[in-house]
């Protein structure tokens, strides 16, 4: 089947994802995790409270419990005073009731005795001797006390099904007693670098000509932090059998290919061909109004996306956060919470930059704190630099309907992903 | 000793960040780590190039090499005639020497042939029949090229010690056939919860009075996301000989100790006490004029930093954020780079609430897309509660000197990391 747009006809960046992200995805499988391991991953079904938490009427406070009544009116001019009944141990059902005029020692987190509907504070009292206590405070029912069933009620939806859990998420799972929970497996993801000139990283004594696969390492860490799994499948060289024969091994192992280098037109034409035999439909799209990432090849064979990318190690970095990353997090079963993905600052931009009309430009820049406030410095050079990958702190995307920044004009930078892990 | 600052006596965020901060903190312990695993390491030496990048004058374009001289003047309507010499192809060394008058074709990432200074794009030639080429365009000398060690010279520093590696940081290693690095150990965070109510989530058939912990496993995540080795080391009774063999076994095993829970007067006090013991210098300060996390101690004993938190989920969520997090990171040997740590997003604030003077008060905040933009509808309920702390999409900061918000204010919300990994 034939290229939808025909060939070389760029097209935009939300046309491209749309025509990624409108295909039906297969569904993920799924897998149960303990709570341990659950952190980062994603929910693959809701999940609902087994129980009334909390399961007792518990104190939020140090102080007394009491009966609410008797100490209506109380102040400090005219404290109530009530007799010292007992008092309440941590984790420990009382042993007694609490009779009207009557307090007991609670601490926080401490279960009410039957009786009593309310706490007042330590603050709010004085010990008068005779094992009475002066309260200069009113509560009122229930004042700083947690109902049964208060925080969350036994069958109601905890966290949804397509939640990515946070740490507090999995407290909550601790909280509630689950121990483990059913999530979407990672995906796998292919990655395969091509070009004849590309060697791995171990060779020693390059010839002139060849250069070290670059783009597979990145990839790799690109691929985890989006919550995938990245399967280096090594470097194919220019040879369409070759190729044709890698990615059909990379689509029977994962749920995702990806095909980087082929910076040169012959190359670019294998992936396509090879993406285009596996539809339909084939290849999507092929050439994107994006800088750098023009080259880049979207398409779906046997229901699994394959992305041809550039060999440019900055187009990769570009294309992964604007193409894949989101259709990674759809594979995942993350569901979308409208949330901004990346890390942003404000900031100046650092001179004038033209940018034609009709292209989403993605410049690189340094973040720089000067005198007058903080300032994004282009990071010029050719692409392919390896200098630029390193020295940029983050991307300002020119829109399309920009022809260019002007020196001082105020930018949002997205920053790179450096999280730890 | 003493705490410095006398018990009770609640200290600014920034006073209790610059009193942990500002001791000698040991220096972390390295290893080499191979490039697959470096990607969000911490490099605790330079890295420097072994070699020149490129080994060898690389085009930057498909098209002709060709000495520049022999295009200059040229354009549509008075084109260059030049003769096709050869082909240079991907990863091999031309095996012929470009003569004046003569064009070869070369691809992206070619190597230049001796002669050669430029490369013209196809887009700028026509082929011309019996071996000629014609070239519409003049290039300069080294357009369209990349010369040998451009990109980075050998013995130039490339990534500098206290980078946390990223994706395209590895990347860049791999292009330089750099294939292990000496980074700072991941440090290891003990991770203690106390209270006599608190029971692990395996058990079955809870009493009264006791409740989950629900700390250790939000701890462990946090740790995990800031580049830390959690170590959970099970639940402490509230007896003060056996929290203190707990933490002096955490010390030995540990960079760092969090002990949480204790949020009654009592075993709040045993913290202390036995941070205290362990100095000088012991306890730094007890108490922060923050909301959630007022009671939070931190000390340094045998120069091990430690943490006693409060038992609120919320409040321990909190207070990892502000304090735990920037003091691992230093335990890490991460570089400050001066970038903001969170994602964040632009809100309309919720509801009108007050906030006292001079506490910096940490509101949780739910997202909400309406018809008129983003609001921050804040998660209200008694501290403790699960329900809020998996509502919350992140936090609104209400700094000292405000009184509190008002409802439709401009506010940054600080969304919690909920990275996949």
């Amino acid at each position: 089947m034939k290229d939808l747009l025909g060939r070389g006809e760029a097209v935009s960046v939300e046309k491209a994802l749309s025509l990624i992200l409108e295909q039906p995805l297969p569904a993920p499988p799924t897998e149960r995790t303990g709570i341990e391991n659950a952190c980062g991953r994603v929910l693959s079904a809701d999940v609902v409270s087994p129980e009334d938490l909390p399961g007792f009427r518990r104190s939020t406070m140090d102080g007394y419990a009491v009966h609410s009544e008797d100490t209506f009116g109380a102040s400090e001019g005219m404290p109530a005073y009530l007799a010292l009944a007992g008092e309440v141990l941590m984790g420990e059902r009382p042993g007694f009731r609490l009779e009207r005029g009557e307090a007991a020692v609670i601490p926080t987190g401490g279960m009410l005795p039957e009786g009593a509907d309310a706490v007042v504070m330590y603050e709010h009292t004085n010990t008068a001797g005779d094992g009475m206590i002066e309260v200069m405070r009113a509560v009122a029912p229930n004042e700083n006390v947690i109902l049964r069933g208060e925080d969350v009620r036994k069958g109601a939806v905890v966290l949804r099904s397509g939640r990515r859990l946070r740490p507090q998420d999995v407290g909550a799972l601790a909280g509630l007693g689950i121990l483990d929970v059913e999530v979407f497996r990672r995906p796998v993801v292919a990655v395969v670098s091509t070009g004849d000139e590309v060697v791995p990283p171990q060779r020693r004594g390059l010839s002139p000509g060849e250069v070290r696969d670059i783009n597979s390492y990145n990839l790799a860490g690109l691929v985890m932090r989006c919550g995938g799994m990245p399967l280096r499948k090594g470097i194919i060289p220019d040879d369409l059998d070759r190729l044709r024969a890698a990615v059909n091994e990379c689509i029977r192992e994962a749920q995702m290919v990806l095909i980087s280098g082929g910076s040169s037109v012959g190359t670019r034409d294998y992936t396509a061909k090879v993406i285009d035999e596996l539809g339909p439909p084939g290849v999507l799209f092929h050439g994107v109004s994006i800088k750098p990432g023009k080259p880049l090849i979207g398409g779906l064979g046997e229901g699994i996306p394959l992305f041809g990318l550039p060999g440019h190690p900055a187009a990769v970095s570009v294309c992964f956060e604007t193409f894949i990353g989101p259709v990674l997090r759809r594979l995942a079963g993350e569901k979308p919470d409208g949330l901004p993905p990346y890390r942003t600052v404000k900031a100046f931009f650092g001179r004038n930059l033209a940018s034609p009309a009709g292209r989403e430009d993605h410049v690189r820049v340094a973040i720089e704190q000067r005198d007058d406030g903080v300032w994004a410095r282009p990071v010029l050079g050719k692409s392919g630099l390896i200098r630029t990958l390193v020295e940029a702190d983050g991307i300002v995307v020119v829109p399309p309907h920009k022809n260019g920044l002007y020196e001082g004009e105020s930018v949002e930078v997205r920053l790179f992903n450096d999280s730890p892990c």
